[in-house]
């Protein structure tokens, strides 16, 4: 579906990259982790030693869900208005990592279900819609609209780049929003309603069974659907369209991703399923304990930096992993080589 | 064996900076581990929200082990004093990584089997000695010198406090230092020397079934001794006893530790059994595959921050960690709390 093409990091700097690792003052292998993501950012700018990662963007696209009619949430939708003015006023959670670790924040408007007022230009720049369908009776969407949400997503990382972004950490923001990433999870990889559906931001037994019985509608509903697209806008919703656009679009640019958590990874599974090439540009910043997070990452085949129980969502699992490819880069650039060892006295 | 007591981490402060959590504009919890984490630095300072984490510093007390004479490392001693050289002029691991977070790094020639030359007056001002005893057949030390390499560990904390410091890495310098940390765990864990005994930076088969040989003989000839500071006198090294003693004089002056890899948590457990009392002022910044790191942390009941394969030592591991620390301090300080959210519209 995406009208460029994806092509890979560069392997000829990932080669030189992991034969500088070797060649580094140090025991080989010895910087584990460090050293393939270092070697994957040095691919992805194709370039050896790589720049430092001094210009992570982070954008959050916004939006409502008809699910939440359904009693699938914990928190009402008004809660999606009021954090949208909270990341706008820098304090929100994913503001205060950000803040820490020097990297611009930017929250989108697509489709919350509400008139934002008083908010910069921006937030609202790109808005698409008020809300969506509720997944388990109706499509998020039409094709016509999904279309034009991967649209507004390019666009938006085509204002990323313009801004010089080496780095993009796509967040989300929006009640109810891991009961379609389950769904499309489930719907991805085979995998049942019982299996994909978490507790969220906090259900309870019986909040959890409503969930559960609403991606299980979702998916009887759309069994048929087979084309990518198709499935994003039977059980997505336009915001996590937009990520898709995004992800497809930056990958097309050769801007490398670091993805969240169970929003994110079911977006990036969507984006794989329009283009597998696109996977090559993501890592996975943490592992949240949303069961369809691991079973997406075990698909896509990416191994999550952090592990430590975060569920926040906007962002936050993949701010909080960004200092960790920052190290990677920072022995990769300015470590002494073996060959460059003072003489033993 | 302290002359200092040590006294634990503010217990009001603690529950002060769990309830801060719990009233953050965040479902209950959703932060994980960044919670326990931002809650134990505030306990640590005795103040909620604490203070940012802008004054870590590093330390590497460096030092020669007899045991290299008996083919248990992968490297020849001979590297110990040129990564002191490395250390200094900023191109180790450490280094890099140290300056990627902005800390700055303090490498001390403790006992390193050399008489280094060249260096700031800084390097060689807590120097005891010149190496020390092959532990599979002598103590490591005397019990006088053991004494007096924990009165030094004292003595650099109190220049690390003068300084400013608010949190400290304490790392790791020595070729061959796997070993007398191997034995070490066994023999504060009733391990088995085939079951702590790891490759190091990179020993064959051969050179593995050589290292556990000398950690073998080295338990069996003091299983006799009991007393911590015998203990670590027979089984360690004047610069692991002086990382010991900073633990001790860290925790007695209420200053956090961030432990690294396996010669670090072979130290802290060293440091638990002359007082228990020091590990509330410790967090384990990450799990290095040498099996003996996961049983001292399972022992100390630590729970590793990262687990990424790192073994390189000289406290990169807790140099990587240390942003996510950071990051727990963040969002104590900067999130809304929920009373403050703006009303939805």
């Amino acid at each position: 579906m995406s009208t460029t093409t994806i092509t890979p990091p560069s392997a000829a700097v990932l080669e030189e990259a992991r034969e500088r690792f070797d060649a580094l003052a140090k025991p080989l292998g010895s910087l584990g982790r460090l050293e393939e993501l270092g070697a994957w950012v040095a691919s992805c700018q194709g370039v050896c030693p790589p720049k430092p990662l001094d210009r992570v963007r982070a954008v959050i696209p916004a939006g409502d869900h008809g699910v939440t009619t359904r009693g699938v949430a914990s928190y009402p939708r008004e809660i999606t208005v009021a954090m949208v003015h909270t990341l706008v006023a820098g304090k929100a959670g994913m503001s205060a990592l950000a803040a820490q670790h020097n990297v611009p924040v930017r929250v989108l408007d697509i489709s919350v279900d509400a008139d934002l007022e008083g908010l910069p230009a921006d937030v609202t720049s790109h808005k698409l819609g008020r809300g969506c369908g509720s997944i388990d009776v109706e499509d998020a969407m039409t094709r016509a609209q999904t279309e034009e949400a991967l649209a507004v997503g390019a666009r938006i990382v085509a204002e990323e780049l313009e801004q010089g972004a080496q780095l993009l950490i796509i967040g989300d923001l929006g009640i109810g929003n891991t009961t379609p990433s389950a769904a499309l999870v489930a719907a991805l990889t085979g995998s049942s309603a019982a299996v994909v559906t978490g507790r969220g931001a906090g259900l309870d037994d019986e909040g959890l069974s409503r969930k559960t019985a609403v991606v299980e509608k979702a998916l009887a509903r759309t069994t048929g659907v087979t084309d990518p697209v198709d499935r994003l806008a039977a059980l997505g919703s336009p915001d996590m369209a937009v990520a898709v656009g995004m992800m497809l679009a930056a990958a097309a640019a050769r801007l490398p991703v670091l993805l969240d958590g169970v929003i994110s990874v079911a977006e990036a599974l969507v984006a794989a399923s329009i283009d597998p090439d696109v996977v090559a540009w993501m890592q996975a910043g943490h592992r949240s304990p949303e069961p369809a997070s691991g079973i997406a990452l075990d698909s896509l085949g990416l191994a999550p930096i952090l592990d430590l129980g975060m569920r926040l969502g906007e962002g936050t699992g993949a701010m909080t992993a960004l200092p960790v490819l920052r190290s990677g880069v920072a022995v990769l650039r300015d470590m002494a080589l073996l060959a460059d060892l003072m003489p033993a006295e």
